[in-house]
């Protein structure tokens, strides 16, 4: 008899194992949208969410990609991925396309991520880094919120949020998402840095809207492959098109506070990228400067008296 | 003696176990302010909530209801309740009467979900659908925060998060927020959809602001009844008060790439409610459409070249 | 035998209750930053936090402070931190000064709440009231994000939020932080309240920007001595350095609503501190007021027909 309640309580503090591991185990859920925050559209999908797991922890990449971007929602998940850990997964939903033909997917990261959303583009800069491991389209037969198959239109909550919280609460496993993939994800095509003698050649895929800052595509350590490190001071052109937007030189420093306030200076960003700001100011908006593809950066060390006197 | 300890281990695994189930039972608590994201006091808010209860899971519809629109807090509150599980809790202060005699209640949903709101109206459309199953004034000689009686302005922190938050945690029940309420809720008067031959007529409540669609109050399905179908033409007359502001024919489809980039399409929105819309545009921008009691809207199916020539 | 099972199971029980009590330890992390909601930075901080405890309690105070304005900061944390309890650990980030010489910092405040922030003028207010109990500079050579040495410009992320995380997770103690700092914060000049005979002198730190409320330094519990009270009117004078803005005279009331739509009141707000609105209508608008150091505030009784005829 003792051995039969022993069984019982060894089976309870099993039980009990499995359910508080059942709350170590649920990831992260991540969302990013261009629906903004003003109407019910983000909480309705997190309500779904949380009656997929009330224990899944839910927080927000950014829901003010502007309407449509899906290049930006692409360049917001490159600049945040890396910092959630593997296993999380992040649902983005801009999908001008919605009912449109484009398959709804989940991307596993090379990095042991996971990504839920429309394969339009979306994916382009994670496909290049960290790389997509697999990528399998969902089958909507299954993933697909129950009794919502007369809306068309908000496939944000009842394909994505239902499917991404699924699989960030263990309820399904990836292969379960449903078949894999073969084809590599759409990817918008964009201008990469490039490195000529002397010259380094980008883009500016994004601003920095809350302070101005100009943002490049172009890695910081690259500016030691033609000679430039902290200190030296900078020739940086900008152009829209063919038309210069800003031509001026300016110190490359580790901190804004190396220049005095209003001036210009080139800097390494949280992505270990090229860029520009005014210290204490807005360099963006001073000098008419925006983001996007037909957006081109040059640098090149500024040349010294002594040069220019060869 | 091995009988003894087994009986305190079980009274362990009871306490373990209920301490486990306490989790689980916590439900949550979703916020709805007009208050904005720019101070503290949606946090305060969700301190004091925190302070019932740090196991609460707290999230927010929007808290971008613009100042003292009651019937906008309504309509998102109808948009979002139902993806939200029942013993859901929601929080909602648009509270231009504060320190008035309007009364404070938590109203319990004939689906289960919590409303702790001012009632002023907030309820008007949760009243319709789906239905409330009882109202509880709230006793502030119990249900308010410890040490607040000072503050007259701030209900929405020391009243209604306090007594949504303890709802929620189950510290206290529904009975204990207080005496029931034997009268309707305070209902905002608005048009309603109406169906006569071949016309159909309702208004706009709300726009999808983020994206520039007008919403109306017309259920989809009540299209069938004059004829309309998916893939059909419609004439959308708009007015404001007896001022036409749009009148235009556009196709009832199932996408938004139903319809070439540019031109307005009619369509089935995520509450399975009749929209308009432009593809990849703004159609309340273009048109100037707004929303409000006085904005009116007349749908008719296309008469055919057919049925003209009769 | 059986004494052996019992003691593994004593030590089953005693891990299982040690898991749950973490559960219930993990306090709550409180983010405040200038960075808006547009990029993936919070997203990004949130993500590092996650990855130090998934069970830690994440919150926001605000993202949305002005670009550098550290008073705002620090006035948003005076309004907050009392309503979280004790052991909540805030992290802060308005820091125009980043990569400057400006120590990184956690002030553990007399009321057991911690502030994680760079000693720039955020822990002005809060130096005043509750007060500081004690003041450590953050070691980064212990408490900084593996492999984010090369970022000089993302503290926020690398050094506040990770070590905010592990404050609160319990992974680090408060001594573990760094060493103690004897030297009282660094303090913004601003002008305090001053009572002179039948006259109340003070500024506006900040404007309730969601409703257009002017909010002044002034304890609504100082207006008694001079002899205001509920229901009596006073006389107001907001000046901007020197330039009169606004002089007026209004009823010092308990509600919006003791007024008629459109007319001005003076009321006590949530922080118990005199300020003005419209009823229904948006004050600092109305009458341009601004808040900051340079905008000052008289309040007087207005004197009766009776004291007049003396």
């Amino acid at each position: 008899m003792h051995r039969r309640r022993f069984s019982g309580i060894v089976l309870a503090l099993i039980t009990l194992q499995s359910a508080i591991s059942a709350y170590s185990q649920t990831g992260a859920l991540v969302f990013q949208t261009d629906f903004g925050l003003k109407d019910g559209a983000v909480s309705a999908m997190k309500g779904v969410a949380f009656g997929v797991s009330p224990e899944l922890k839910q927080f927000d990449l950014t829901h003010e990609i502007p309407p449509f971007n899906i290049w930006e929602g692409a360049y917001r998940l490159e600049q945040t991925v890396a910092y959630w850990p593997a296993g999380t997964v992040f649902v983005s939903v801009v999908d001008p396309g919605v009912g449109s033909n484009r398959k709804s997917v989940v991307a596993k990261l090379k990095t042991g991520q996971f990504v839920v959303t429309p394969d339009n583009g979306t994916l382009t800069l994670l496909a290049e880094a960290p790389g997509i491991d697999s990528l399998r389209q969902i089958d909507e037969s299954v993933n697909r919120l129950k009794g919502s198959g007369d809306s068309y239109t908000f496939h944000g909550r009842d394909v994505y949020a239902y499917t991404g919280a699924r699989l960030a609460a263990g309820k399904i496993s990836f292969t379960e998402v449903g078949p894999l993939l073969p084809d590599p994800v759409i990817r918008l095509p964009y201008q990469q840095a490039t490195v000529k003698t002397g010259l380094i050649l980008g883009n500016i895929p994004v601003l920095d809207v809350q302070y101005g800052n100009v943002w490049t595509n172009i890695r910081a350590s690259l500016l030691a492959t033609i000679g430039i490190h902290y200190g030296d001071t900078i020739l940086v052109e900008i152009l829209q098109g063919k038309k210069q937007v800003y031509r001026g030189a300016m110190l490359y420093g580790t901190t804004f506070s190396a220049v005095p306030e209003g001036k210009p200076v080139a800097y390494s960003n949280s992505l270990l990228q090229l860029a520009f700001g005014i210290n204490m100011g807005d360099f963006a908006s001073t000098w008419h400067v925006g983001s996007g593809n037909n957006w081109t950066v040059k640098v090149q060390k500024q040349r010294t008296d002594h040069s220019r006197a060869k």
